[in-house]
């Protein structure tokens, strides 16, 4: 897929360093201004992705194919994205891989649901959940720029209420009362399958791990993900001043065949 | 693939917490020894995935069915394994999915290979060296095990004196010398391709990065990622008293098509 | 104090690295066994600190003075200590200094009271509380040993039920249900003292905060110091493999001149 | 010596929480304005330290008497300050105290020289150096502004040509080159004393590393603080998102009475 040839309506990621970068879509007749100078993107159409396009005050920049991360971190927001990162440890805990199932909620972005969507194709399928009906377009537009969508349905609902699907590989949830969530997803999940679950509070955390407790789900787990950026120079190489100290903790659990938790009620 | 029965020859992720979890072989007439009793495995024979076993002191197991984080971690050992935490950020990174074409080195015990062939999988492969021979029947076992043989060639070779490959998607190392394959990986990569490198030390960062730079890779960047593990339980939750406090540090960049080392002599 | 000749009965530091110490009393006919050999003590006696010392395996030993760290750390265990860091901590964000008069609460190991006299002499007084009667004579032996005994009143007490001492400068607090102390501390503290709390778990800090706002303090803040500790050697510098993962949450906080709550009623 | 009543002339610490604090001379006629409102802070004449001050938009504000912390926070800067809790760890791991005798170098804003200075009274002394004239003025008057010019004698000089101070209890720089001060710090201290080096770079780190090991100094480590600040609020309560990454590493050694470096030309 790399490789190709850059053409009109393609995306590039205009690079300047690993901290000044662009997600565009190349159109002709379009510049693209930067405090570095101006860009004229159409000059790009025909060369490569991996070129080199220089700016008016003679600044280079390169026009790289964008990857999953980018489409990520590029999104397009209503709300907050879950950051990389975050997004490769919860695609880690789940399991998945081509061909799973998987239920998402909620939607928001659409960034976590990129990273789901590119990791479960060409034969799996992402099935994404939001109550909030405005968000859907947005996050529809951050898939299809991916090229993704193909690989997603999304869904207006609450899940909190119930999950559709049956048989499902994987269950991920970024809401605000993720323990609501957990009865449903033990009817809805495979024995054996997983639930990670993404909330930046602990009381959010111990409130789903005692739901999960409940439902008899095992290998129940917390971990939390500090990523720290480096400067490195010979001579000067130390760790960056500022680092992002918190995003979220991530709960994650497999389901037991039976549940303790009224048998009779949860018919499987 | 989840939700299936358990047959003779499968393997199983026998769970009694997050914590303590073995992959084993279902074999008939097998039994299994902990310290909470013995376990009489091919009594899971005919059962689903996610079934409950009780040991001779009537202490629970769940039979889960192992996933990727599985069998990386219970990758049989011949030298340290890549974690899944870095695995996955690797792996993110390196903008890989389902077809990519990667070359890794060294393959050692195989956990990241697990992890990409995982992820490249059914229509990418993964072509990963190392020289330590003895090395290559312990990763294959390792890769078997996780099915996922078929998406990787075995190599033996040394990276830093070339890659056979050409036009890949990634590069992945893991090996003492990281800055030797620079030039080799700048050949072997399509342009905007991406080159990740995971060392311990600080001056194989340093060493790898001036090696980037002087073969205008772009978007250069150094992290680490630090996993805190908790210990939630209501009115006790808190941080768990030992973590590990380094693994390594991740370097990764991405090919600019021209670069201005001995132009003349890449001929891309 | 520093640079005085070792006298029998003298505390010595005996240090093969920073990682291998031991905190030795000088006793004549004494040998200390190590697994570098075993080492004649009463040999030290009339050398000055800092001097070499060979144990029969010719491996060389320094045998330093102790400081307040070396109190600290090698301080006899009953209980859990405050590690150095910790300490360090509190003493900065309870503003004493020479002079000072605190009351901490529970003594312990005498660990952290080792530290609070370190900081407070020659003028100031700790006067440091514990239920568990037995701990006592452990604390006074620890303290002793430091010099520090003149600068401490050992009290049997519970603090949850009420604090003796008035006009204090500063309350320290390190046991198990510290928001129940608060309405002792704001009648026994010095309007702007300040209170600070060492916990394990995230509820005590919850609860502790809670009540501090109910008793109107202010600077309310909580922190936690991770501290990761370096291998420096040219070429294979990184950060150590195990780090601690957490010790406790420091809340700290200063009183205002009145409460909110209803101060007619809070006859303490 | 808390507790007292506000004069004129005097400092105070006006706080409205623990992120919004504003270190105040209090002035007849002064009035200071906030994004809350304006104070009138010669109303605070007569009153007790801890009372609370109205903006004339009815905001609350507490006027605090300050501590260490706060002039460190609070120091005129004309670069950067050393943070409390480097600060804290640095007078920790230096094992100084009532009396000890310390250089320091470079003064800087005087913010570390204030710590020490704090630390080291009513009998001690701090000797501290800088080849940078014009920082003097600055850190004379923060260490007046905290009541600890007395003990304190601010120096121009260069210490990695010389220290004119003996028999020191320690030495703490936080300087570009500090491995160029370790000869001459080797010469000043006390057998036994300690020698810490607050450094930004990792390169620093290894230099100063190398040239304690040269002048035999023992029980050499480098850490580093990381501070994690938390939000705390029943239902909400987690790790604030944004934190410092890194201010420096922390590196400290003891002196052993023998050098094995040209132990002729150290003639102690």
């Amino acid at each position: 897929m790399l490789g190709q040839i850059i053409e009109e309506g393609d995306y590039v990621l205009l690079c300047l360093d690993a901290r000044r970068t662009y997600l565009l879509k190349i159109e002709v007749g379009k510049t693209f201004h930067t405090h570095k100078g101006y860009l004229k993107l159409d000059e790009l159409i025909g060369k490569p992705f991996g070129s080199k396009l220089e700016s008016n005050s003679k600044i280079s920049f390169t026009a790289l194919k964008p990857i999953l991360e980018d489409y990520i971190m590029k999104s397009s927001r209503k709300t907050q994205i879950t950051y990389p990162k975050d997004a490769a440890l919860i695609v880690m805990f789940s399991g998945i891989g081509s061909g799973s199932r998987v239920v998402e909620s909620g939607t928001g972005t659409g960034a976590l649901t990129t990273a789901l969507a590119h990791y479960v194709k060409p034969e799996g399928k992402i099935y994404t959940y939001d109550i909030r009906e405005e968000f859907k377009l947005n996050a529809e537009k951050n898939l299809k720029r991916a090229h993704l969508l193909d690989f997603v349905e999304l869904k207006s609902g609450d899940v909190t209420e119930g999950i559709e699907e049956q048989d499902l590989d994987a269950i991920i949830l970024d809401l605000a009362t993720p323990w609501l969530v957990v009865p449903h997803a033990f009817k809805a999940l495979k024995p054996s399958g997983t639930i990670i679950s993404f909330s930046p509070t602990i009381d959010q955390v111990v409130k789903t791990t005692e739901a999960l407790e409940d439902y008899n789900f095992t290998f129940i787990e917390t971990i939390e993900c500090l990523m720290r950026s480096m400067q490195i120079s010979r001579g000067k190489t130390r760790p960056h001043t500022m680092m992002t100290g918190h995003t979220g903790y991530i709960t994650r659990a497999r389901k037991t065949i039976t549940s303790t938790k009224e048998p009779e009620s949860n018919p499987i």
